[in-house]
């Protein structure tokens, strides 16, 4: 059966028809997000959705990205969603698309990312009736309604279309749902919906721009009275936060996760300068501001801190301020710091926390700038200029460039990660998008020193082995128009995963440089349990052949991507490659393997594991 | 950190110590359930699993299979469940490898496969504390409930461990559920319980044999009074069939797919016989009874039966015992067929209907062996011999015999569904696993004659793209002790999904037969709408390098498996390939590319895809 046709986008307000079809309407809605920017969808055909996908391959602003599953659909919306900071879209097809997607969903609530999903599902007639339909558990009491209480577990807000009256509202309420809270929402829309007649109107009035409503409180009402009593509580805040800088001797400032989540990394920035505070970041906040940063102390991860004086550094202080904080465990160091003990100011999305009080719809966005423009008046010392942040400093430097310096000599030697991580920390750049699987990459990423504007995208919370990897994809789209390199690193291990979605990387043209770490197996579970236990081991899988195997022959009608495999397993042959000027303009698609040995790892996943190790006992 | 020692497995009851840890328990149940044969455990490791995966590893009689990833070890153990008639056991870590797998044990659920899901979760002390751990949704409220509420949408029983007390008791009730219902169950066993010490002394007495107690009704005592009023109601409705038998000119029996997944093939068979009855099957029960067994009708799906004359020939009985009816829209034409017009008896695993009357409590397990014995006694005419029988039987086999004729002259034709399937049809042998993955392939295996005693593996319901190729392996492995050839048919579209499960086949030395279909991307999706859109279409992928990119070189201390890749392109080529006794040996690994035009399909899925763009309409 051939394609519909599809009826005109809704572009010019001015011409614009009285009634739209659902989807005309919803895929309208997603073109204004974008400003003017080709969006990209995410997903995976369906029957249920394939008469939706017709508006998104039409729509000149719409970009169908078919992946090579739904699970990859979903981790590469999620890294879309970080890179590009807009929302992301995913589609897939009931039951089992949908529940395909879910963990890389699931991923993107507990880690803080919009993302819009949508599920073509059977029509409403079908639904009604007590045919059993494929793609359902074949029970008459729960076939259609399993998978919506599937999503409510791992999504902020769901709205489930059953008619044509509301859904422009249902639209959008979901969509600015899933912008202001930074988490994923659920949309189903059925098959007999997608071209039901709704009113247009709405769309003249574009939703709020996502980058000024992202943390906004929603439900402010719930918490003030009035607008006065609103600016009243936020005034207060102010003041004692203020008053605590005041007393204090050696403020600190500590930015995390949800400072990057709610677009809130020039905000901090203008406080820790407005204020004169030395800040650190954190395994998920890292990158958040320039790490090159004359006030940066450094990546603070309790125990974990490396080197060790910047932890002596953050714990000499008297008050912190922590900026989008989230203490899982694999952030903190499993807990091991005891900045928790001192005197602790959080700012978070939608709520404030002084010491042991609790202010409720004072968020972040607006309390950073009028704390940067209150402590401005405060005459503090340079912070900088404390023993304490000279030795961190130091010690941060010189473990660098004694490992770099040391290997000189000793270039023919295995590739060791202490080595590995420094020396990578050179070959990054301004504005780099550098993605790490969770695993020896996601520990590594933490002995270097990110560069200006550079993006960071790891799954510290979630955890879930083989993101990174149609992650990569998702970034690549995100970085493609503004000409920044996308870096991946990602062990065997997890690689197996996920791998097909090279397929996608080389049909979209994209050039991320893939580094696989390979290092025969899961070097991460090894160090937590199971040092030389079979079940840590790998089937082989020849990563020479892999750029190979997801190409188009010559002459197919796909686009013939140009790409480069290499191996390197000595040192000077990665510092060889690093120093290659092609190597380094990522003009292609290159697939960069080092072979390592098994059982090495870094040093912050040595100590983590044996943590994770105790923990779990 | 090292593997830590494990105590001796539990094997000889007389020498039972009076505890043993948890962990032991559950591999000893699971042992005991496989009556002495190797039990395949699927799953990935994960931090919080190793500790129990050291116990299956260490075991004899239990055999860890590592997947490349969760989706398709579930996959896996599906297959596994239908091939072996035993109960699959999944092993996954908590959140990020659950909701991984999560869409394979749905598949199960709705298909109705006994799997026990094993998630490894966090301690008992750390779900109790508020502290924020990885693999979590990092939310106080939900942080360890929300995967448990989501797998009970999916899984038919849950069992939560909290405490050493009574963790033997659930173990023993989760997996009797799993086998007497035929679903999935759930068991979370948190770190800190897999050392635990239980009573030892249930395990003396094994669990009732699997096959004895499939579709056995646990709720008997909510429906009878006492078992005199249960064999009562056992014997009203027999009386009640043999009646409706006895006036029935034209008594039909249809095999569907829950005579299969409750073991009653062979009681279904001694009902046609010792009734001489005719038969039909669908495509759910498809080689539920040897199909070329003189009774046999053909299968029958609605208007979608091929040749029509299968249809007519069952739409002409005036009673119709459908046994295990699953009425699905794949499995019926989209409900096409009149049979529901007829005076019906539907046996199920639980009850039973006549007519308007549902029967609790009634099991086909029970009623299939008293109906043979007194149908026995009624004397009917030879059904085979009548006019409508005989020219169904004729048309079937002209059908394909007209068609391999007609290609004889044409062999360097391009390779169709009308040819390939009926050409196949020939090649497969007696006691064949034969796995088609839901589009052109679910729909062509229709057209084939099954061999006696061959196992037909297919999502007719859940229909699940990518579960084919990972359910190779699962089916494999229990096929490979009985001597079975495992031949898998999948399209290039879905083989996507899943591809990296060919490393575990070549690791674990598998020699499935993996056909290819490679005819350029989403075929049914293009029958059923969008037969030009981008969005059906499917990055390239090198078929041929894929068993070279999946397996270890030379030297590698994983084994060697021996493979061979094949692609052909006519009819000559393929049939040449079909006649050679080596590839009919599966003596080693085969991947067979059988590149297809574009637009070709099965007829009954031209007819379907039809019937699904209406009811999407």
């Amino acid at each position: 059966m051939a394609s519909v046709d599809v009826t005109p986008q809704v572009d010019n307000p001015a011409t614009q028809p009285e009634t739209v079809t659902v989807a005309e309407y919803l895929v309208a809605r997603i073109d204004q997000l974008g400003g003017g920017q080709k969006q990209p969808i995410f997903g995976v055909p369906g029957d249920f959705n394939l008469a939706l996908l017709d508006y998104f391959e039409k729509h000149p602003r719409t970009d169908w990205l078919g992946c090579t599953n739904e699970l990859n659909s979903a981790y590469a919306a999620d890294a879309y969603a970080r890179t590009s900071k807009n929302m992301a879209t995913l589609i897939t097809t009931q039951g089992v698309g949908e529940l395909s997607a879910i963990n890389g969903v699931a991923g993107s609530m507990a880690e803080r990312l919009p993302v819009l999903h949508i599920v073509g599902v059977a029509s409403t007639a079908v639904m009604k009736s007590s045919k059993v339909l494929h793609h359902t558990l074949a029970s008459t009491s729960s076939s259609y309604t399993a998978f919506a209480s599937t999503a409510s577990q791992v999504t902020s807000a769901q709205a489930l279309l059953q008619s044509a009256e509301g859904a422009g509202q249902e639209i959008d309420r979901i969509i600015v749902h899933a912008i202001t809270a930074c988490k994923p929402v659920y949309l189903t829309l059925p098959t007999d919906l997608v071209k039901a007649k709704i009113p247009a109107a709405p769309l003249k009035k574009p939703l709020p721009n996502a980058h000024e409503i992202r943390g906004l409180v929603e439900a402010d009402s719930a918490v003030f009275s009035d607008e006065t009593e609103k600016q009243k509580a936020y005034e207060a805040v102010v003041d004692e936060i203020v008053k605590l800088f005041h007393e204090a001797k050696n403020p600190i400032v500590v930015v995390d996760a949800c400072a990057i989540r709610y677009g809130q990394e020039e905000a901090a920035r203008a406080l820790i300068e407005k204020g004169n505070i030395t800040f650190f970041d954190t395994p998920m906040g890292k990158g958040a501001i320039d790490e090159s940063h004359p006030h940066f102390g450094g990546t603070y991860i309790g125990a974990l801190s490396n080197p060790i004086e910047i932890k002596e550094l953050a714990e000499a202080s008297d008050l912190v301020i922590n900026v989008g904080a989230l203490s899982s465990d694999f952030n903190t160091g499993s807990w091991s710091g005891s900045l928790k003990d001192k005197k602790m100011v959080e700012l978070h999305s939608d709520h404030t926390v002084i010491g042991y009080a609790r202010y409720p719809g004072v968020p972040m966005r607006v309390i950073l700038p009028k704390l940067a423009q209150a402590l401005e008046k405060i005459a503090k010392a340079d912070p900088t200029k404390s023993d304490k942040f000279i030795a961190a400093r130091k010690a941060r430097e010189a473990k660098n460039t004694s490992i770099l310096e040391e290997c000189k000599t000793k270039l023919d030697a295995p590739i060791t990660h202490d080595w590995f991580w420094p020396r990578f920390g050179k070959f990054f750049d301004t504005g780099d998008v550098i993605l790490t699987e969770t695993g020896t990459s996601s520990f590594g990423i933490l002995d270097v020193t990110l560069p200006d504007k550079a993006t960071a995208i790891s799954q510290v919370l979630w955890g879930s082995i083989g993101y990174a990897l149609p992650a990569t994809l998702g970034a690549a789209i995100a970085a493609r128009d503004q000409g920044r390199r996308v870096v991946l690193f990602i062990g065997d291990g997890s690689l197996q995963l996920t791998l097909q979605e090279i397929a996608t990387i080389i049909k979209l043209g994209l050039k991320p440089i893939l580094v696989i770490l390979s290092n025969d197996g899961y070097e991460i579970e090894r160090k937590i349990h199971g040092e030389t236990a079979a079940y840590n081991d790998i089937a082989h899988i020849d990563h020479q052949l892999l750029l190979k195997t997801f190409s188009p022959p010559n002459g197919s009608k796909q686009k013939q991507a140009v790409h480069e495999s290499i191996q390197v397993k000595t040192k000077a042959e990665l510092d060889k490659v690093l120093n290659d000027k092609a190597f380094a303009s990522a003009d292609k698609l290159r697939l960069l393997e080092v072979v390592m040995p098994r059982g090495d790892c870094p040093h912050a996943l040595t100590l983590q594991a044996e943590m994770s190790a105790k923990i779990n006992a």
